[in-house]
């Protein structure tokens, strides 16, 4: 990682402007810390320091920037730079970048492009966003079935230095059908006189550039492939996608999931790029929105403000006993969420994780039951211990079956279960825990009183 | 992925007992799909079939399957088809099946590997839990600089079969010090002529077996790679970890700060094959816990019941403003756990956050304040709302610097801050949120009361 001291040599070469030592020093470091190294600068030395990067390298560490850093620098970048720099990123690179731009500043990319990049590019945008299309690369290499292992090779020698990765090595018939993926170890391993076809296996996964770059995530993981082809509809190859993308995409998916089941809107940037304007933005919708869901709580207390007020010992169990709810409904909740998410649980599988949640809900507030009604007992006598372990043992049970039961209602309305998880849940279960408190404090006190 | 068709083929050939057809129909299936076929079979077809697996596959369709379904089998097989399957695991799948069994099952496992295995993994378990040393294998394919391409291409020719993958080629001295991590591709695009110090780039990134396996995500992230190479502290190779590993483990670290965010113990096998015992221990734990906390809710309230008993509109917005507090905190929280565990936020990066976080707090509470003093004032009147706005905004910023702090104090503490992210704090600030809300009551009602 980038010490101080390496980050003071280069800024003192910045301003001795000594480009050449500049060059040299830079060269040697690997891509990811220059790009490191390029965020810590003044945003003027960024420029300066960019600019003396060997054009072999300056696409790369573009690549590696953050996305607020990218865009600032694009800006102060002369057209020809700008020009010069899209022509060396990689084709997924390129789309990612201008997936991040506002549409104009895109449009006035797209005219720096060559003829060849702009096609290329025309036709990955043309992927629906957070598609598998629009994570893949064109620069593949592909062989025939026909050909010998040392045609094969000769070819992947040919073609390989354009390619992003030539790990893995595709196999078509002569209309660009899919036939075959095998990995580059076994063109090695192989005799050279050996057909390709004899060493193909016949099985492959792949993928169809319109699904959910998600399908990337799980089909990935769960073959433990380095890269994934992607067809068309007829089966045609017509890209790949490696895995470091993938494990970024993968990586973004969870962090937008957390920051949903927190009531957060997913933040485009990291954290600390992110603005005090845009976190604000990003935070406030969600609480607005969750005030209205507390007001049926505030709504259920003015119902019963009458008999609150003649036992205000009912009041003193209302935050353990709303907590109480929420925690074991976020429990639930998060549960499916992630299950969910990992594909761990399908939603055809409600019922049966709805039976088993309402066991587990049944352990868990006889458990509870049982502590806060000896709790109940000592602060406001019988009575009032029958009502909190009554409210307690119905509640969980409750929230258990909303957390269970959101996530899959949320999926099956196409929204995201993720944001299920944490205060909705919360807002919804303590107005839910409030009635049956009530409820119960009217027939047990009524009766009894 | 399974249709139920060729699950019922594969059941019907069981049945009939034809083996030879049945070994047919599944050598064609990609091998994480037999592992799933095993799972939806029943227990003793499933033994059944796997012994009827080719020797050459069993190993890697046992290491796709869950470890649940693993136990169960291993239970059903004898020591002699054991002491087989255990040799066709690769050394890191090894490790990882023995971290899973209990330790006398381990000790009896470990009985049957050959002296070789025994020797590896013995050494390999002597890593300790969730370090790199438990992820790597020890198969890599390591070359000498003096050596040339088409030398060192027969020498990978000759270990590579061996290898788990040998997409990332390792240049060593003659003492097993690491000097270079190079694609394969490199040595299929040079001349065979050249040495391999011509086409060494001196730019590497290595880790230390001891370190966090949390690291190897870091970097592999980082650095977009496919293979990473594991050294001790005199920087000598002694193993690889490779990226679909990896990947699993940023999966199961993302669903375990999941769980821990929604005060749930992780699971350790997915939710799926969790039992309503083990669900109810991993859940009852925390809640209980939580309850304790909710204590000091319930405490708030009493010694404020007289004037809650006065002026009992009070009662109306507790939930509305410990709930907006709650949810503001762990918004706060969610965004600090996730930057903290993917690298975004340092440790020492705290003072600068909690001025964010203030300033967005600040600018949250004023919008969210409003809103409340309006709905305070005619709910209650004029007193009420100015105590239900002051407390809004006291509560929201106090909320976010606790939801901030609390991570950064985990961390530092060595706990893992997600525990933060949801019921612990909402539980916290509920209680916070009280006393600020009977705090500033007390004040505005004495006085204009």
């Amino acid at each position: 990682m980038i010490d101080e001291e390496r980050k003071k040599t280069i800024e003192e070469l910045v301003h001795q402007k000594s480009w050449l030592a500049l060059r040299e020093e830079l060269a040697e470091w690997p891509l990811p810390e220059v790009a490191d190294l390029l965020l810590e600068l003044e945003k003027a030395d960024r420029v300066l320091v960019f600019r003396m990067l060997p054009r072999r390298i300056s696409g790369d560490v573009f690549s590696y920037m953050e996305s607020e850093h990218r865009k600032g620098l694009l800006k102060d970048l002369t057209d020809e730079e700008t020009r010069h720099l899209l022509a060396s990123l990689t084709p997924d690179d390129r789309t990612t970048l201008f997936e991040e731009l506002p549409g104009q500043v895109t449009q006035h990319l797209l005219n720096l492009l060559s003829a060849e990049d702009l096609h290329e590019t025309r036709q990955l945008l043309g992927y629906p966003e957070e598609s598998v299309g629009r994570l893949m690369t064109p620069d593949y290499v592909a062989v025939r079935p026909e050909w010998s292992v040392s045609e094969a090779l000769d070819h992947i020698r040919n073609k390989g230095k354009r390619s992003e990765t030539i790990n893995v090595i595709y196999v078509t018939d002569d209309s660009w059908k899919l036939l075959d993926a095998l990995e580059l170890q076994k063109f090695i391993l192989a005799r050279s006189n050996d057909k390709v076809q004899q060493i193909m296996d016949d099985s492959f996964v792949s993928l169809n550039a319109f699904e959910d770059r998600e399908q990337a995530v799980f089909v990935m993981q769960k073959y433990d492939l380095f890269a994934l082809p992607v067809v068309d509809t007829d089966g045609v190859l017509i890209g790949m996608v490696t895995i470091d993308d993938v494990f970024d995409v993968a990586q973004k998916e969870a962090t937008e999931d957390f920051h949903k089941g927190a009531a957060v809107t997913p933040l485009k940037t990291s954290y600390r790029e992110a603005s005090v304007w845009s976190l604000y933005r990003k935070r406030v919708g969600w609480l607005m929105t969750l005030v209205v869901v507390n007001l049926a709580s505030s709504g259920v207390i003015a119902a019963y403000e009458d008999m609150l007020s003649a036992a205000i010992a009912l009041a003193f169990f209302i935050p353990l006993l709303i907590d109480s709810g929420g925690n074991a409904g976020a429990q639930s909740a998060t549960l499916m969420v992630r299950a969910i998410a990992t594909g761990d649980i399908k939603m055809d599988q409600w019922v049966k994780t709805i039976s088993k949640e309402m066991k587990v809900g049944i352990a868990i507030g006889l458990t509870m039951a049982l502590g806060s009604m000896i709790l109940g007992y000592f602060r406001g006598g019988f009575e009032i211990g029958i009502v909190v372990g009554l409210t307690m043992i119905t509640l969980v049970v409750a929230a258990n079956i909303i957390g269970t039961l959101l996530p899959f209602l949320l999926l099956r309305l196409r929204f995201d279960p993720a944001v299920a998880s944490g205060p909705l849940i919360t807002s919804i279960i303590d107005a839910v825990g409030l009635l049956i408190y009530f409820s119960i404090a009217t027939v047990v006190l009524g009766h009894m009183g």
